[in-house]
C-alpha cells in the first residue's frame, strides 16, 4: 500500500491525504482535484458573497504548495480523473489545462469527489443570470456579476440551509431577495412547527418569501429574468439555484462500485467500497443513520473531515470505524441560529416510531443578568423508554451551545431523564441553574411519567367549541386580551384555585398559558382537584407562531 | 405526609416548596427562611455591586407573596428556625420581627439552609470594613457602602469564583482591587498551568494579583484599613472576604443528624439524612464526587436546585434519585470565561490514578469567519481507557459551549475516543469541521494509541541542555525570533525533511511549536525517520503563558 491516489481535494480528500502522511511517511500520496483550488472553505462561500468575509486567501486554508511543503503530497490540481480500472488498479487523468491525459496506478484509492448542486428539470435554468454555488469559481462568478452588473434582486430557488445562507448574504450585499421553497416550510431537517418562527424571521428582515410553490420557468425579459411559479412570476436579476445536492458518483458508477439508487456510494464502516481497495467518503456516500440505522444521505463538512481520517487510518492498519451520521447541522439566519440532530417528527412518524414530543422555550442566560433572549426547543423522545431521537432548536445566543449538547446525548443514547440530571456549566452570564436542556429533560420527562398530559398545537382546531370541554387560559389578563385562542376563556393561573366553580369538573380541560410553565402548573391544580386535564405543550406562543 | 416544612427559602428550599406543590395539591407546606427576601439571585448579586444589573426586584425570582399566590406556600420569612426535635417531629421557630418563638409539628421536614462565607480567624475580620457576599442585606451594605462613603480602593482575599466576580465587580464600579489569594493559582477547581492565562488577564484589567500570600491582620489606619499581608502591607477602603464557604449546618448538628468533619450533612441518595423524615440538600449537605466516587463538597446552585426537586419527589413516593455531583462550573472573568468540569489533574495525583493529560487551543469557529478567538482546552483521562475524567477550558466566545459537551460527555462515561467521534454542530459562525472538542479529542488519541509522545511544561527545565539530546523548535523562524524556550534550536516544520542531518538519531528529540500541531506532525515525521521523539503538550503558547 505504498502508493496512494485521493480523489478530491478538499474537506474528505484533504483531511484524509494529511492523516495519511501523518500515518506514513514513506507512502506516495498523490491527490488530484478537477478545480484550481484544494482544501477550501466550502461553507464560508456565501459570507464572502455577503462581504462578511473580505479576504479571498482566507477561503482555502491550504494551497498545493503548502500542502506539499507540509506534508508531501504530490497535489495535481485542474486535473481529473476521469476513469478507474479496478481490475488493474489504475486511474485515468486528464490535465485540464493542457488537456493530456495519463495513467496512474495505485494501491489504494480514496474517493472524496463531493456532490453537485442537483439540477431540476426546469426550463432556462441553464441562463448565464441562473447561478449554482458549490467552490470558488462559483462563488466569484456570483460576486462578480453582482459588483460589476446592475443587479439589484435575486431569488434563491430552494430553502434549504445554503439557500438561506444565500439570501441572508444577498440582502447582506444589498439586494431584494425572494426565496421559493417548495415545500411549506424552509429548512428540512426542521419540522413544519419549529420553522415558524423562521419564516417569521426571514420575512422580518425583508426577504420575500414564497411557500408551497415551485418554479416552472425561467425566461429571459429585456435585461432582467422572469421566473414563473405554479402561482404568479417574479422579475429578478438573477436567480440562486439551490435545491439540494446529488452525489458526484459518476466515476464510481463507471467503474463498477456499488451506489444507491440516488448514486451514492455504498461503503461499510471502514469507508471501504464494494471494491476493498477503493474507499469513498463525504457527500458522495452512503451513510447509516445513527439514530435509526437506516442508511441515508447527509452531506456535511464534519463528517467528511472524519470520514477522510477513518479511510486513512483503515489503510495504514488501525481499525477506525465510522458510526453514523446524525445529522447535526446549524444555520445563521440573519440573527437568529437554527439547529437540529437527530430526527424529525416527519421521519419519526414515517418509521412508525412510538414517539412524544415536547416544546419549551427558555432563557439563554439567567433572566436577571443582562442580554438573556429566549431559544425554542423540540425534543422528540421515545415514549418507551425516554430515548431522545431528535430536537431541534430555534433562538439567538447560546441555541448552538445546547445543540451541541443535545447531539452529544443523542451520541450517548441518552434518555430525557438523562437531560433532567446534567450538570452544565452556570452562571448568570452563560445559564440558569436549571439550563434550557435541564428544563426540556423536566418538561419532557413529566410527560412520560404521567405527571400532566398535553395536547399539540394541531390539535387546537379539532377541540369542540360547543361547550362539551373547557377550554381554559390561565395567562394574565394582559396578555389573554393582546391575543389568544379562539374559544379559550381566561382565568389566570394564580386565580384558579378560587375559581375552579367556573369549570364544569365533568368535561374535559384544555389549558394554555404562554409557553407551557404555566399551564403545566395548572394541570397538576385542576387534576388534583379531580378534572381531567391537557396542556398546550409550547403554549400559545408556539400556537401563534405557527398560526398568525 | 401531609405537613412539611421546608427550612431555607432560596435554591434548594424554594425549589422543593414548589415542586412538592405540583406534586401534592393538599400537603401543608410551609417555608421558613430567617431572612427577608425569598428565592432571590444569590448569582446575581456581584454583578448588582457593579452596576450589571440595576433592578433590585431583578434580583427576588419570588417574593413570599408571589409564592403564595402561586403555589399556596405558606411563606414565613424573617423567621428562623432553631431547634429541630426529632423524635416529636417538631421545630422551634424564632419570628425574627416579634422575637416570638413557636413550635410547628411537620411530617416531613427538608433542609436547605446554605452555607456561610468561611470567617478565617484573621485579627480584625470583624471591621465594619470588612464585608462578606451572601444575601441581599450584605449587598446592599457593600453598594451602599461603595456609593456613600469615599471609596477607591478595595482588597479582594481570596480568589475563588465569588473572589474573582468581586474583583471584576468592584473594578466595575471605578475601584482600585487587589486580590490577594493564598495558593499559587486562582479558582481552585483550575489546575495551576491553566490559571496562567487568568492571572495575565486579571492582571491585564488593572487588578493587583497577589499569589502565595495571605492575610495575617485586618487594621484601621485613618480613615481607611491596612492589611497586612505575610510580605508587605495594603491600604484599601474595604476588604471582601471569599475565602470559601462552609455548610450552615448547626441546626442538624444540634438536632444529631450525622455529618462529617467538615459539618456537611449526610444524606442518601434520595437526600435523606441519618432520620429519614428529615431530608437535606443544597451547599449545607456532602456529595458524592460523581467522577470518582468519593465523598466531597460542591456547593453550586444547579445541584441544589435538583437536589430540592428530588426531595420532594422522594417525599411524594417518587422514587428519584441524586447520582452525584462533577463539579461543573463556570466564570466570567472580565472578557475571559473560566469553566471546569470533573476532577482536576491535582486531584487525579492525589488519588493515584493512572491519567494523562492534553493542552489543545483552538478557535471558537471557523478561522475565516469574522471574530474567531482562542480557546485553551485541557483534558484529564485514564490511561487505561481513554475515560475523560476532568475538563478545564479558558477562552472566550464559546468556551461555555465546549465545557457543556465535555459536562454531557463526563455523565455519559464517554472516552477520547468518543469525543473524537461526536458530531457537533458547525457552520461557520459557530465552529469548525473538526470541533475543539474534536480536536480535543483526536489529540489525546493520539497519545494514547502511542501516534506521538509527549512531554510537558514541568519536563521542559529538567531537560539536559548539554548537547545529550536534541532541543527542536519547528515553528517559523518569525514566530522562532519573538521568543523561544531556552536552548530549543531552530529547523521550521516544513524545512524539516531537508535538515535532518542536522538532528542526532542517536538521541531523543525534544519538539516544541506554538500549540502541539506542529511539534505533533514533526514528532510524525521524525519518530519514521528513526528518531525518539516527544512533543511538547500545548506548546511553546502554554510554556510562555506559564512562565514567561
Ligand atoms: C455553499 C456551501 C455551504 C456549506 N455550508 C456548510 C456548513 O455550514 N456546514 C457543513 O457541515 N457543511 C456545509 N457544506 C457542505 C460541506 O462543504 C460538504 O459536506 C463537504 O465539503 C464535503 O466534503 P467532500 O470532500 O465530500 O466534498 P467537497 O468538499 O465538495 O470536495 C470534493 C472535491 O472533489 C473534486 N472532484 C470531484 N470529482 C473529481 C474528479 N473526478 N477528479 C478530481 N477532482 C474531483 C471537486 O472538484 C471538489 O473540489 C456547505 C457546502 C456548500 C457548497
Ligand atoms: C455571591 C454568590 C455568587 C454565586 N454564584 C454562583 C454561580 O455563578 N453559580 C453557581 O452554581 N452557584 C453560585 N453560587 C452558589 C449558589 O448560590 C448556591 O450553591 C445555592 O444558592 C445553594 O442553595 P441552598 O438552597 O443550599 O442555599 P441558599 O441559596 O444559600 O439558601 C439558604 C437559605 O436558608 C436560610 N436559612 C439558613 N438557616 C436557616 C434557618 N435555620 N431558618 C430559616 N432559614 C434559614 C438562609 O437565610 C438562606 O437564605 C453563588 C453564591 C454566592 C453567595
Ligand atoms: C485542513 C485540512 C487540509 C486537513 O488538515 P489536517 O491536518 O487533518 O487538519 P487540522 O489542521 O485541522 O489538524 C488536525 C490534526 O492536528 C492534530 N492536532 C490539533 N491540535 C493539536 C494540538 N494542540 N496538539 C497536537 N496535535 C493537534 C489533530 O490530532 C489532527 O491530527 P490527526 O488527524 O492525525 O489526529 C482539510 O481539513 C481541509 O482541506 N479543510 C478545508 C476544507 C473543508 O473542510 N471544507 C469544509 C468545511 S468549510
Ligand atoms: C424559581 C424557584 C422558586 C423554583 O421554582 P420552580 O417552579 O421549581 O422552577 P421554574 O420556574 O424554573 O420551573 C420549573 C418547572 O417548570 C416546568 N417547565 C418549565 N418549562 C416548561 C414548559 N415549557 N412546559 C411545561 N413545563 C415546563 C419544569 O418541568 C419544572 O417543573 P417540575 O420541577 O415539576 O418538573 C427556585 O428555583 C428559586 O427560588 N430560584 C431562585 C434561587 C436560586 O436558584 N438561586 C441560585 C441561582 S442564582
Amino acid at each position: 500500500m505504498n502508493k496512494i491516489i485521493v480523489v478530491g481535494g478538499v474537506a474528505g480528500g484533504a483531511s484524509a491525504a494529511a492523516r495519511l502522511r501523518r500515518l506514513n511517511e514513506n507512502a506516495q500520496i498523490i491527490m488530484f482535484e478537477r478545480g484550481e483550488y484544494i482544501s477550501f472553505a466550502n461553507c464560508g462561500l456565501p459570507y464572502y458573497i455577503g462581504g462578511d468575509i473580505t479576504d479571498k486567501e482566507a477561503l482555502t486554508l491550504q494551497t498545493p504548495e503548502s500542502f506539499h511543503s507540509r506534508f508531501r503530497i504530490d497535489v495535481r490540481n485542474s486535473q481529473e480523473v476521469t476513469h478507474i480500472d479496478k481490475t488493474n488498479k489504475v486511474v485515468t487523468v486528464k490535465n485540464l489545462k493542457t488537456n493530456e491525459t495519463y495513467e496512474e496506478s495505485y494501491d489504494k484509492l480514496i474517493l472524496s469527489p463531493g456532490a453537485e448542486p442537483a439540477k431540476p428539470g426546469i426550463a432556462g435554468a441553464d441562463n448565464s443570470k441562473v447561478f449554482t454555488l458549490r467552490n470558488i469559481p462559483d462563488t466569484y462568478k456570483i460576486k462578480e456579476y453582482i459588483d460589476q452588473e446592475d443587479v439589484h434582486s435575486a431569488v434563491v430557488v430552494g430553502g434549504g440551509y445554503i439557500g438561506i445562507e444565500m439570501a441572508e448574504n444577498l440582502r447582506n450585499a444589498g439586494l431584494t431577495v425572494t426565496v421559493v421553497e417548495f415545500a411549506d416550510h424552509v429548512i428540512a431537517p426542521l419540522d413544519f412547527d419549529m420553522a415558524a418562527d423562521v419564516h417569521n424571521h426571514i420575512r422580518s428582515k425583508g426577504v420575500n418569501l414564497i411557500l408551497k410553490d415551485g418554479v416552472k420557468e425561467i425566461q429571459n425579459s429585456g435585461n432582467k429574468l422572469k421566473v414563473l411559479l405554479g402561482t404568479g412570476e417574479i422579475t429578478a436579476d438573477m436567480v440562486i439555484m439551490s435545491v439540494g445536492v446529488r452525489p458526484e458518483s459518476s466515476l464510481a458508477v463507471e467503474a463498477g462500485l456499488s451506489v444507491n439508487s440516488r448514486g451514492a456510494i455504498l461503503v461499510n464502516e471502514h469507508m471501504q467500497t464494494s471494491d476493498e481497495d477503493i474507499y469513498a467518503v463525504g457527500d458522495a456516500i452512503e451513510i447509516k443513520d445513527f439514530v435509526t440505522g437506516e442508511a441515508g444521505y447527509i452531506p456535511l463538512a464534519g463528517p467528511a473531515n472524519k470520514q477522510g481520517r477513518i479511510a486513512a487510518d483503515h489503510i495504514c492498519g488501525i481499525n477506525s470505524s465510522y458510526h453514523g451520521t446524525q445529522g447535526t447541522g446549524i444555520l445563521k439566519c440573519f440573527d437568529l441560529t437554527i439547529a437540529t440532530t437527530g430526527i424529525t417528527e416527519t421521519k419519526a412518524k414515517q418509521l412508525g416510531i412510538n414517539y412524544e414530543k415536547s416544546f419549551t422555550y427558555s432563557n439563554s442566560h439567567a433572566s436577571y443578568y443582562p442580554g438573556a433572549v429566549g431559544m425554542s426547543i423540540k425534543l422528540i423522545f421515545q415514549k418507551e423508554d425516554g430515548k431522545v431521537i431528535g430536537a431541534q432548536i430555534v433562538g439567538y445566543e447560546g441555541a448552538d451551545k445546547r445543540m451541541d449538547v443535545l447531539a452529544t446525548a443523542i451520541r450517548a443514547g441518552m434518555t430525557v431523564y438523562d437531560l433532567a440530571e446534567l450538570e452544565l456549566a452556570y452562571a448568570p452570564p452563560y445559564s440558569s441553574a436549571k439550563d434550557p436542556v435541564n428544563m426540556a429533560g423536566f418538561t419532557a420527562e413529566n410527560v412520560l411519567t404521567g405527571k400532566v398530559k398535553i395536547f399539540h398545537w394541531h390539535d387546537v382546531e379539532k377541540l369542540p367549541r360547543d361547550g362539551s370541554v373547557n377550554l381554559l387560559d390561565v395567562r394574565t389578563e394582559l396578555e389573554y386580551e393582546n391575543g389568544s385562542i379562539d374559544g379559550f376563556r381566561h382565568i389566570s393561573l394564580d386565580e384558579l384555585r378560587d375559581n375552579l366553580s367556573e369549570l364544569d369538573k365533568l368535561k374535559p380541560v384544555y389549558v394554555t398559558c404562554q409557553i407551557g410553565l404555566r399551564g403545566y402548573i395548572a394541570c397538576r391544580i385542576l387534576e388534583q382537584y379531580g378534572y381531567e386535564c391537557y396542556n398546550l405543550s409550547g403554549g400559545y406562543r408556539l400556537y401563534h407562531s405557527i398560526f398568525d
